[in-house]
C-alpha cells in the first residue's frame, strides 16, 4: 500500500466510514436482486446517525429521477428553498458486490488478470455493469433518505492494483466531495492491475485504504450476521464474539466472552473459518484498522444495534444487551 | 484550460472521439425515456466502425447482467474461449444528457453554483443520479454489441472546474483505459468549480478537451438533424451547410453550398441562432477541435451517413449524396 499521498487536510474530521456488505443489501442466492427492505431500513439508519444533533426537518428527497412504474418525477422541489443549510456528521459508504458482480467476476477470471484474453476483458466489462448497477441503486436508495450522496467507482477515480495491492488510490476526490458535503459511495470494482492486467479491489481492502487515510471517529460494516463468531454462525454451539482487542504488533485476541470458571480464551480455528467465508481474514483486516486507534465495529444490518453502533454511542460505553463484535485497540 | 499534463504517450492513436448527442438517444420530450432504436443502431455502427479492418466473429456480449423481463442472464460465456484477441481501432465515446439530467439541473441551478443552498446541493446529487442512470444504459448497450466499454464519469474521475472551464481534468485514466483496450464512456456531468462550487461540465467540452490531448484522427457528433444548417433546421428554407473551413486564427467561413451566379458566401446570423439552440456557438466548439487539425464530422445519428462518417472514410473523399457537415482546418 505505498501510495504517494500528501498530508490529508479535511475541513471536517470524518465521522465514520460504513461498509454495506453484499450480503446485507442484496439476496445472496437470487442473481442480481437487491434486499429492498434491509437497504431502506440502513438507508434510515444511516440518516439517523448522521443527522444526529441537528434538527430533524422532513426527509426531503434527491432521487429526482423517474421509478419504475411511475412514469413522471413526483418530487416538490419548492421544500427545499424553505430549508436551511444545516451540517451533519460526515460520513463515507462503500459497499460489497453480493449477488451483483459475482456471477460475472467469477465466470472469466477476472480477480487472476489476463486482459488480452476475450474472456477476460469482456469479464471486466460485465462486472462493472453490474457492480455499478447496484452502485447506482444504492446512491439512489440514499438520495430518497435526504442522504446527499455521490457515486465515486474506484475504477474512475483511477484507482490501480500491483500485483492485487493497492499501488495508486488518490483519495483526493473522496475528500473534495467530503468538504464539500457529499456521502461518498464507493464499492468493490474490477480495476487495472500494473502486473497482472487486471483484477477486483475488495471493497474491505478499499475500507482499509481509506481509513487510514481519513482517520475516521470509527468504523461499521454491516453484514448480515450479529457479528464475529467462533465458528460458522449457522453451527449451533456458535459463539458471537463480543469484543476483541488488538495490540501494537497487529496480533489480538477475543476479551469477551471468557469462559467462567477457566481463564481459557475463547480460540478460532484458522483452518475452520478461512473455508467458510475468511472470518479470520475479516478480523485480521478489521484489526489492521483497529491498530490505527480507530474502533471498528461489525453488527448485524438493518437492527437496533447497527443503529446504536452507526450512531457512535459505543465509543462511550457497550451496552450489556448490544449484540455486535467490536475490535479495539489496547496499548 | 489551463491543466499541467504532462505528453501523453498512447500505445495505439485514438482514431476517433464520437459524441452521441443527447437529442439523438433520448426521446427529448419524454422525461427520462432512451431513444431504444436509435441507441442500439448506434451501438451497431459503432461496432461496425471500429472492428473494420480485423475479421468479423459473431457478436459476443459484454453485458452479463438482468435485463427487464428476464430473471436470469442469458449469456454463453463459452464462445469467448475459443475467441482470438483481436485488435480494432480505437474510440471513445461521450454522451450528451437529452431527457436526463435537464429536468434535475435547471429546477435546482447547478449550473450556477452555490452547494451551500440545500436545493442545489440535492440538484446536484439528483443529476448525476440521472446522468449516470443514462451512462449505465449507453455502456450496456455498448457492451450488448461487444463493445468493451467502461464508464468514466468526470466527476469521479476527479475533474473539476473554475468558473465553469475546466480546471483540472486528468486524462491518465482515459489513457490507461485506451491502452487496455477498453472503450471509455464519458457524458456530461455536475462537477465541483473551485470559484461557484459547482456546475455543469458539458459533453461538448469534455470533447474539445480530449480532442487537444488525444488528438484523435477524426471527431463525429451524432445529432438528430443531418448537420449544422444556415438557420432552425424545421424552417422551410434551411440550407445544409456542406462544408466549413476554419482558419489558422479560429474564424471560419462556409465553402459548400455557395450560391451560384453569386460570391456570395452563406451566412449565418449570430442572433437567429443564439437563441435556438446555439449553432453558432456549436460551429465555433467544431472549429476550435478543427483548428488542431482534426477533421470534424456532424451528421444524423443511425443513418447510412453517420456510419460513412464513423467509418473515417470521409477522410479521403466526401461521396456527393453524403448528408452531413464537415468542420475542416484550412491552413
Amino acid at each position: 500500500m505505498e501510495t504517494k499521498q500528501t498530508d490529508i487536510k479535511l475541513k471536517t474530521p470524518v465521522r465514520c466510514i460504513v461498509k454495506l456488505g453484499g450480503a446485507a443489501i442484496t439476496c445472496k442466492n437470487d442473481f442480481e436482486k437487491i434486499n429492498e427492505s434491509n437497504l431502506v431500513e440502513v438507508s434510515s439508519q444511516l440518516r439517523e446517525a448522521m443527522m444526529s444533533g441537528s434538527s430533524s426537518g422532513p426527509v426531503l428527497e434527491m432521487d429526482w429521477s423517474k421509478r419504475p412504474g411511475i412514469s413522471e418525477t413526483s418530487v416538490t422541489v419548492d421544500a427545499f428553498k424553505e430549508q436551511e443549510a444545516f451540517g451533519y456528521n460526515s460520513f463515507v459508504v462503500i459497499h460489497g458486490a453480493g449477488s451483483f458482480g459475482h456471477f460475472q467476476a467469477s465466470k472469466s477470471g477476472v480477480h487472476k488478470g489476463g486482459l488480452n484474453k476475450p474472456l477476460v476483458k469482456a469479464g471486466f466489462v460485465a462486472t462493472r455493469i453490474s457492480v455499478t448497477s447496484l452502485n447506482l441503486e444504492i446512491v439512489r436508495a440514499l438520495a430518497r433518505e435526504g442522504i446527499p450522496s455521490v457515486a465515486l467507482s474506484p475504477f474512475s477515480c483511477g484507482w490501480s492494483t500491483h500485483d492485487r495491492n493497492i499501488a495508486s488510490a488518490d483519495v483526493s476526490t473522496v475528500v473534495n466531495a467530503l468538504d464539500c458535503g457529499f456521502v461518498p459511495v464507493l464499492h468493490g470494482d474490477a480495476v487495472l492491475d500494473e502486473s497482472l492486467g487486471c483484477t477486483i479491489l475488495s471493497g474491505d481492502v478499499i475500507i482499509s485504504h481509506l481509513a487510514s487515510h481519513l482517520k475516521p471517529q470509527f468504523v461499521v460494516f454491516l453484514t448480515d450476521v450479529f457479528g464475529v463468531y467462533d465458528r460458522p454462525p449457522s453451527e449451533p454451539n456458535a459463539v458471537l464474539l463480543r469484543e476483541i482487542a488488538v495490540r501494537e504488533d497487529g496480533s489480538w485476541f477475543v476479551v469477551k466472552p471468557t469462559f467462567e470458571g477457566t481463564d481459557k480464551q475463547v480460540e478460532i480455528s484458522v483452518a475452520s473459518h478461512d473455508t467458510t467465508g475468511g472470518m479470520v481474514t475479516k478480523i485480521s483486516e478489521a484489526a489492521m484498522i483497529a491498530k490505527l486507534g480507530i474502533d471498528v465495529y461489525i453488527v448485524k444490518a438493518a437492527t437496533e444495534h447497527s443503529l446504536i453502533a452507526l450512531s457512535g454511542k459505543l465509543r462511550d460505553e457497550i451496552p450489556e444487551d448490544w449484540l455486535g463484535t467490536v475490535i479495539r485497540y489496547v496499548p
